[in-house]
């Protein structure tokens, strides 16, 4: 009997120094088979030309697909891999991952390929690519169990067994009736533990969540989320089953979801990441700026209409920034919590009124507060190191306070509305509000701050 | 036979159908199995105090159990249920759904249930409160089904029937040695494919993938998201299985995990949702606005410091907003990308110095880009709305551009540079870089600008 050995090198090192030292192509194999694909995968990059060519003959093409599946950017080795053995590679593979690589493939070398590849294989990939990325049908795999409604339950395990060997996915076992439409599902466990003589519609649900192909998957996340299973099952408007969702599929669209929320609240226009030329990348960084270009512009001749204030009274000007940026912050506070608290689909407009007024309420009391802090502080420091006499110099730090509080207020309401008003009309509100919610609230903060300077310093007590 | 039925209503609205319309509880309980658990729970709040005690009463504590711990807020409904069911279902419940139950217990309700809680639950509640919420151990879960290395295919096969009446993770069976020590795992898949005369080493994977109870949940999530397995072993020092993750439960830490990391980047020191309450909220949000304003502060006195340039052309002013604002996103986009490239812990001091470049070079043509569209469209705005001549007024739209530019590359590396700065030194960069790479990029884009205002403008050409 074999024993783990425990040292503190990593999987893929010791897969490495196997494939280094193992004395036949047998002895090797047999070693791997204690690995988990994924650290083969992972052990590609440290091996030679040579040696990768090694494992590649040495494994099956069942095995490689697996092994393939896990790789980040399968195109470093696919061309190392001879035609005939990817033709086998693709056909055993699961349909989404064999999309995947399909598309990693050269143009001359799908020409090859083509008539090499298996009908069930071509279908599946014609399936998978008929959808759009955005839709559910896009993310199924064909690898799963199904069985007629009409089996014994030992009938129902012999039928498990012939399939597992094709289809490794077998935790929840797919239920269709007599016209092959989905109508149920066993849990693998239910199925292992039933006695013979029990019928098998006693452990079948027969209301058993399902997606249908053309969802969003963004509207649909929630509800897979929550189901927790470790598959669902992706119907057609006919009610036949074309594929699953695995809980692995879920993990990758959740982090995509999120990513993408994460880059476009950050002004990108998708994400990015360290392997994109710096033309892509500037293709995601772009847009945003140029519209927040043109906005600006906007503000500046909004700013441009105090020049008067700025004039006879420059103090004014450096508490500019202080009041843009706090403004800035408050709104983009905002905008986060509301954009996570829209992906919730089930809001009603009295979560919508609840959750504005929440966030004016915030607004109010952090602006209160921080109004308060600018005023003492501020005051202070204007009396102290820029000269102004003590009422003066509060009568102005009161302005910039006043100024905080009404522009803070003003932009939690802002970056609530806003993406509200995107998300009603249909329009993606983490892409949509960024530039406009940074240009209304600067307008509203240097109205307000420059308006109250003229208003109450210049004009009425003639501080200058 | 039974028919599904297919009409548009959801299947909570069915089973609160089942549950009003049902002539006996056992017919009750029949119509009940064929729905998800989960829409069992979604069902709750349809139903009024009573139909719910006759929920509780009809169905047994292990089928409750599942039902709750799909429950996003059981405080609700853990006080209808009495005492005696309550200790029942929190000793039929997964160990880490006891845990989140437990917590939503009231201190008196505790009391009494202590004394009637299980051994078991009892240890593996204590067992997951004994690590940090950030450690992998906190988000165990005991139901999974272990066997011993020794057994032969049949007596596995007997082995794993009669824990999943208990556990129903069966998808991988873990294998310990004599001294109970993590050795391997199987694939049920293979287990049951097998033939009952192969050894059970054959299909044992003796270097299977596993996590340990005390490493970071932030810095192993890639690694549990690679392996894509319904869920992986996690050892305690002694390597003994403490509890398994399942692909639910990375799911969920996904989320979480990316959520924190947006809630960061919006300046919250923490993910909101709707129910929060203003003071929450408020103290979520004011810890980085109240850093802010003080380190705006110090940007007021630098911009103090050329009251001098806006009292003699006080059109420069009217700039300001938009070099800011544009640094500011710049800043963002750069720090948002860094913080997602430095989730990948593989970095090398090589990649850093790439994505640095790489930040630069895409500073340097967006910045390139933007300062050129200012120069051009700001040039006119100044020659036909301000008055100003055409030379002049392309100066000081060349004086905008260039500041755009110089500003735009350095937010650029600052946003990349600030955030590996703070990873180095173990400071979470994401809720450290926000108001640090605010003020610097403010105080560089102010410099530049008034600087060169001052010096093109006012020193050299005398333009005023």
């Amino acid at each position: 009997m074999k024993k783990a050995t425990w040292k503190k090198t990593s999987f893929a090192e010791k897969i490495v120094e196997i494939i280094r030292t193992s004395p036949s192509i047998n002895e090797m194999r047999e070693q791997l088979q204690d690995y988990h694909d994924n650290d083969i995968a992972q052990s590609l990059q440290f091996l030679n030309r040579a040696e990768r060519n090694l494992l590649y003959s040495a494994l099956d093409a069942e095995w490689l697909a697996e092994i393939i599946s896990y790789l980040d950017d399968p195109a470093e080795y696919i061309d190392e891999i001879g035609i005939d053995k990817l033709a086998e590679i693709l056909n055993e593979m699961d349909a989404d991952d064999a999309v995947d690589l399909w598309e990693n493939i050269d143009e001359s070398v799908k020409v090859k390929l083509r008539p090499m590849i298996d009908d069930e294989t071509k279908s599946a990939i014609l399936l998978i690519n008929s959808y759009d990325d955005s839709e559910v049908g896009s993310l199924i795999t064909t690898n799963y169990i199904c069985i007629k409604q009409n089996l014994t339950i030992r009938q129902a395990m012999h039928e498990l067994v012939k399939q597992a060997g094709e289809n490794d996915n077998i935790g929840t076992i797919y239920v269709v009736d007599d016209k092959n439409r989905f109508c149920g599902a066993i849990d693998l466990k239910d199925l292992i533990v039933a006695r013979e003589n029990v019928p098998l519609d006693s452990i079948i649900s027969y209301a058993y969540p399902y997606l249908l192909d053309h969802e969003k998957i963004s509207e649909s996340i929630e509800k897979i989320k929550d189901y927790a299973e470790d598959s669902l099952p992706v119907l057609n408007k006919d009610r036949r089953i074309i594929g699953i969702i695995t809980a692995q599929d879920v993990v990758e669209a959740v982090d995509d979801e999120l990513g993408e929320d994460y880059a476009k609240l950050a002004g990108l226009s998708a994400e990015e990441d360290l392997n994109e030329t710096t033309r892509e990348s500037m293709k995601k960084r772009l847009p945003w700026l140029i519209i927040l270009l043109f906005l600006g512009m906007g503000v500046s001749t909004v700013v441009g209409a105090f020049e008067g204030v700025v004039a006879v009274l420059p103090v004014v000007i450096c508490f500019q920034s202080l009041i843009l940026d706090m403004a800035g912050n408050v709104g983009t506070q905002s905008l986060a919590v509301t954009i996570r608290v829209l992906m919730d689909e089930k809001l009603s407009a009295k979560d919508k009124l609840h959750l504005t007024f929440k966030e004016m309420k915030v607004g109010i009391c952090n602006g209160a507060l921080l109004g308060i802090m600018a005023l003492v502080f501020l005051g202070a420091y204007i009396a102290l190191f820029k000269g102004y006499a003590i009422g003066h110099a509060f009568l102005i730090s009161g302005c910039v306070g006043i100024s905080l509080l009404v522009a803070i207020v003003i932009s939690s309401l802002v970056g609530t509305l806003v993406p509200i008003l995107f998300h009603k009309i249909k329009v993606d509100p983490a892409v949509a509000s960024g530039p406009l919610i940074t240009t209304i609230n600067d307008l509203v903060a240097v109205v307000t701050y420059y308006g109250l300077a003229w208003l109450l310093l210049v004009q009425l007590l003639h501080i200058v």
